[in-house]
């Protein structure tokens, strides 16, 4: 029999991704990445976590260390609605439902509202790992342009308004409002509030992507879709860039008849989050891991946005047509080169130089820009950040 | 709008099983309840967890907190492939994948096999949580009745020129070998290798789901689907019952295309497996934990099912028509009633007598058999196992 018979046809239609393989070859130590999304690991909270793991091993491993509910730990889910709160959220912990990482809302979300063929709103360009999920239910993602300001709401109503005459009504509006991945723009309040009025007039979901929220290191806070529409909101977030990834631990927070629907597709996906990690992340909730963490963290990204930042422009802000955007927190910044060069075309030959990024195509629905990169601040250190822009540099003026 | 029109055909499919409400009757502290699956707090291994999380964290917490590969840590899988080999089998590093425990393995087999409306052969009675990942994805088990030897050939053969005739061929065959979860019944070596010649003549994959197998207290290890046809058999481990649950660690063994398949659906699943659960696993793996741990596990549990066995001679060993099946390890035995008694009906008078189980209904695809229920031995002590086997051939006596 042929393999392909064997499979269903959503495992005939995954890929290995081609930007997946293509960033194997940035692991070689020679190669200054700015390509993967890493946190730094100086700032995993490593005292916290032992003091933390030795108390659940003392206290209460029997507990930890067996099965757990669906939901979460209660202990833990408290804590979560506490950081919502303080975040100008009116949160309620029952609503709250521990993942296994955002990565696992985004597949719940998936399965819970695509069916093959159905249309949902993303960002141009938007998270790939947001795209790989909702096409491995066979939905279809279709992307409404940003500015420097994020999803522009005029281009959202164009969307679902052909969508709607098309009789392909999107399932729901994915958005990640801050510091987005890959753009790093933040969407700020007035179009937030555009954004919700839309959704609310033509009875929308809002899915918002919020990993980096935390990690603003200029500008104001702006207020979060769930506090402007909790009822039609569906929150996801994560540790893994506030405070570490190794634990996979997120949670997703929303209308009670949308999280019981996530909690049911989740037994079968895993059962439980690790009940050992929960119980460590509580733990270290309760002795300030996460402000105390997220101070140093903020400082040290923001000194190397800022590095990154100028270093560009040293080496690139005399070149015409080569833009790129100035991110008020988060991870990410995102570089336009003029029309005519092709980022994926070039990647090898960065490689070559033994520099990476992630061309921009690898963030588009269908692939099909291949005017920008995205560049990740948070892993390199400052002499890495200064050499990886000089290489990118020279690069880029060799092929202009 | 309508609520449900939010939601895909198959969330929409989903309903909050009434089994799983039933149990959280169970969760109140007055009940003896052999209704759970989980495995006894006193054998996890905390000293060997408290050594290996602090090498952990002093020696590789960078890494160990950090993202990890979506196939799992190296060194783990070098691990897993051992522990295969030591069981007979000639287990390839390459193809172990790591899970977030066996039930993400089912989840993935089923995202990965099932189109909506596929069949898939499934014991009579089978695992609740495999029927849950299938029918999540629309899948359609298809019964095949056990005896005491598991799974029986000619039914099985019965069962595929029945459904292939329809034009229904099942994407696979779902097996549970040793100490079958809810039956406690074990397949012995010659049936074994008929339904591995079956499964070849008529090219089946065969998925073995293993957690118990290491869990014998009595008779002869059988040789694995894995070790006899390893080019159609994936396989499914988990730590849950072996180890502990807390950690959710499980791996996947099977041919490299279907490995490689369930790799890339794993990617928009999690991401990863908690790193820091699979460097703490390796090094208790490396000190031995496992066989130092398995050896009193295998003891209690032998002491525990032969009291339960002996608990239920005495209760209920003079009534005609109830019967119950022997385990040779394990966690689970598997009560018959006499014809016009409902294990369902008598549930709720159960739990008013402070003994409960799990109703065999839950363990059949259309839920259509009332005469049976699932006891769990593992997990009680030794006067909760005599108190609670008292109540229940009380109630059993006064029902018939």
């Amino acid at each position: 029999m042929d393999r392909a018979s064997y499979f269903s046809d959503r495992a005939n239609g995954m890929k290995r991704s081609v930007i997946r393989e293509l960033l194997k070859l940035t692991n070689k130590p020679e190669i200054i990445s700015f390509a993967g999304g890493l946190p730094a690991p100086v700032t995993f909270p490593v005292d916290y976590v032992k003091k933390a793991v030795n108390k659940v091993l003392d206290e209460e491993a029997g507990k930890a260390l067996q099965y757990g509910a669906t939901e979460g730990d209660p202990r833990l889910k408290g804590k979560l609605a506490e950081i919502m709160m303080k975040d100008g959220i009116d949160a309620d912990p029952e609503r709250v439902m521990v993942t296994t990482a955002s990565q696992q809302g985004l597949e719940l979300m998936a399965k819970v509202f695509f069916n093959p063929g159905d249309t949902c709103v993303v960002g141009l360009p938007t998270y790939l790992g947001g795209l790989q999920a909702i096409k491995s239910y066979g939905g279809v993602p279709v992307g409404v342009e940003l500015d420097e300001h994020g999803m522009i709401p005029e281009k959202l109503v164009e969307t679902l308004d052909r969508l709607e005459a098309e009789g392909r009504r999107p399932r729901l509006i994915y958005i990640i409002p801050d510091f987005q991945n890959p753009a790093g723009v933040t969407i700020p309040a007035e179009r937030r509030r555009k954004i919700v009025e839309i959704a609310r007039e033509r009875e929308y979901i809002i899915v918002e992507d919020t990993p980096y929220r935390q990690i603003r290191f200029r500008g104001e806070h702006q207020p979060t879709f769930q506090s402007l529409a909790p009822e039609r909101v569906l929150s996801l977030y994560t540790f893994s860039k506030i405070m570490l990834p190794g634990f996979r631990l997120g949670w997703a927070y929303g209308p009670d008849w949308l999280v019981d629907k996530m909690v049911m597709a989740k037994q079968s996906m895993d059962l439980c989050t690790p009940p050992f990690n929960q119980a460590i992340t509580y733990h270290m909730l309760e002795a300030g891991a996460l402000e105390a963490g997220l101070k140093e963290t903020i400082k040290l990204y923001h000194h190397r946005c800022d590095l990154m930042l100028a270093e560009l422009e040293k080496n690139l802000g005399d070149t015409p047509g080569v833009t790129w955007t100035k991110p008020e927190g988060g991870l990410f910044l995102w570089l336009t080169v003029p029309e005519g060069v092709s980022t994926d075309d070039i990647f090898e030959k960065a490689i070559e130089e033994n520099v990476a990024y992630v061309p921009g195509s690898a963030f588009f629905p269908n692939n099909d820009n291949h005017r920008s990169m995205r560049l990740n601040f948070s892993y390199c250190d400052d002499d890495k950040i200064i050499e990886g822009c000089r290489r990118l540099g020279k690069l880029i003026k060799e092929v202009l």
